[in-house]
């Protein structure tokens, strides 16, 4: 099969043997995959593959069909339309998942969207819903927000009945984020918009210090992007003055067993959702195998709204 | 009434007019009356009684008996033995208290024991368990824990099968609070003894990253004391990696609801405990209310075990 490939700090297509799926895993023949930031992180060599995924095959998400299914593998049948989160490998023609980790794809949803989907928003689920509790009627600022997961957290947040502020950077994707169920600001003088219940912060250390000020009582900030820094400053008296949580978290080092819980809550929360049609997976930009490179040129250039994804065939 | 009262910066006793319950509340004869660290900061001007409560009457917690009750009181009765958490007003003679925050006294505990006993078992038992989520098994730090909330929350844990480890400065104190259900350490290279499941933080701020060091995955940090500061640096990618908490909290802010839960969560989980013998409160001296400045001298002067209780009738 080809797949993408690490070498040297770059991208490329190589050959590699095809996998062969294990114990409760399942065969997926790949349509398409999306980028993600931990990728970069990774050819960067910043950021290696978990144990038991293939160490220069980037990739964290997938969607295909089943081709073939390991021993013990009973919940999906050939043919069968999966998407999943995976520890890495997902930029292949093929790769073995293990069945508990997959998802059926929603009838209505097309391949592209469906290999954008998984990673953005099994993270902003798990952010809101599982780390910071979201409540109906809460308030929720969402940073970064014209971003995968921000556009993911935003749709979230709306469709469960909170209030959501979204900040962008980039004035010209303002309108689309709105056109997600946000209000829309700027990221300056964030910190008078509040008060704030949930902050889903995916800038990092900058933001704390802000976020914590803009915070309600007993209000919850889930820090899953540090992209703008990890080193903060934190007021253990202004926090304790608001009994607030600061939380941070990231998907990829769980082990499988959490990770398999994760899918089942997109199941159960999230996967009907998009089949009443109150969820979508916006896409940047699509690319071929072929053109892998230009992909992560466009993921780190910015200014996009959703998703990369590569098309594989 | 006599009662301790706050004149420029000193604590002296003083006549106050009796109190009248208002609906809902009692009036209860104080018998004992804790002190706690919020009453030193009262007295210094940096912590103003919430409102509601006596302006100048210092004291969080009080144990005595019903002597009246106000319109629609109905909890309790004349003579009944009670004790509460209030926002002030404490150290006095008599003081009227909402029902939904009287607790009744365990029929083994003298009044001492049950003037002492409020403020920390309720602040420790809500940090283990309401916010941090305490559970059998677990690996639980508790900092600073020579004092007051400290000796409750060490016993709180080994109660619930948490395996404690004890940070104590004080060396002639340590064989005490391991006598309560843990193992006692220097706080010196603490951060060397994990990995902790929970880290109760009395100090504050200064060990913020040590606490984060020792932190297991999953691990949460509740920090209800910051007396040895409260600016802490913090590492969001290490929180990343550990997926995090850093919860403060307080009690003394809360409205009447919330406390009032906090009353029944006693009720329903701590004074059993107490009544099957498996709880103490740890007393270190008891002052008569003439002395009351002695009391407060000692209880900043440090190098004790457990609590300084006024005794006022």
């Amino acid at each position: 099969m080809r797949a993408a490939t690490i070498r040297d700090g770059e991208v490329v297509v190589a050959e590699h043997p095809d996998p062969q799926p294990g114990a409760g895993e399942v065969l997926v023949r790949v349509h398409a995959a999306g980028l993600n930031g931990a990728d970069i992180h990774q050819r960067a060599g910043h950021y290696p593959a978990p144990p038991g995924s293939p160490p220069d095959i980037p990739g964290l998400e997938l969607a295909g069909e089943v081709v073939a299914r390991g021993p013990g593998a009973e919940r999906f049948a050939e043919g069968d339309r999966v998407m999943a989160i995976v520890g890495g490998g997902g930029q292949a023609e093929l790769a073995t998942v293990h069945e508990r980790q997959l998802m059926p794809i929603p009838a209505d949803l097309g391949w592209t969207e469906a290999g954008g989907l998984p990673e953005v928003f099994t993270t902003a689920h798990d952010a809101l819903f599982t780390q910071a509790g979201l409540r109906p009627g809460e308030r929720l600022l969402v940073h970064g927000a014209a971003g995968g997961v921000g556009t993911a957290g935003v749709q979230l947040g709306a469709a469960a009945g909170a209030q959501v502020t979204a900040s962008v950077r980039n004035e010209r994707l303002r309108d689309d984020v709105a056109g997600l169920g946000a209000t829309v600001i700027a990221p300056e003088g964030f910190a008078e918009r509040g008060p704030f219940d949930v902050v889903l912060e995916l800038v990092g250390a900058p933001n704390l210090a802000d976020d914590l000020h803009a915070l309600a009582t007993s209000g919850r900030i889930v820090v899953i992007g540090i992209g703008g820094g990890a080193k903060a400053d934190l007021n253990l008296g202004a926090m304790m003055g608001k009994r607030a949580t600061v939380r941070a978290s990231t998907l990829r080092p769980r082990p499988l067993e959490e990770k398999a819980l994760t899918a089942r809550a997109m199941e159960r929360h999230v996967l009907p959702l998009f089949e009443r049609g109150l969820l979508r997976v916006p896409v940047a930009a699509t690319y071929p195998l072929d053109a892998v490179a230009e992909a992560y040129e466009r993921f780190t250039s910015g200014g996009k709204l959703g998703k990369i994804v590569l098309e594989l065939t």
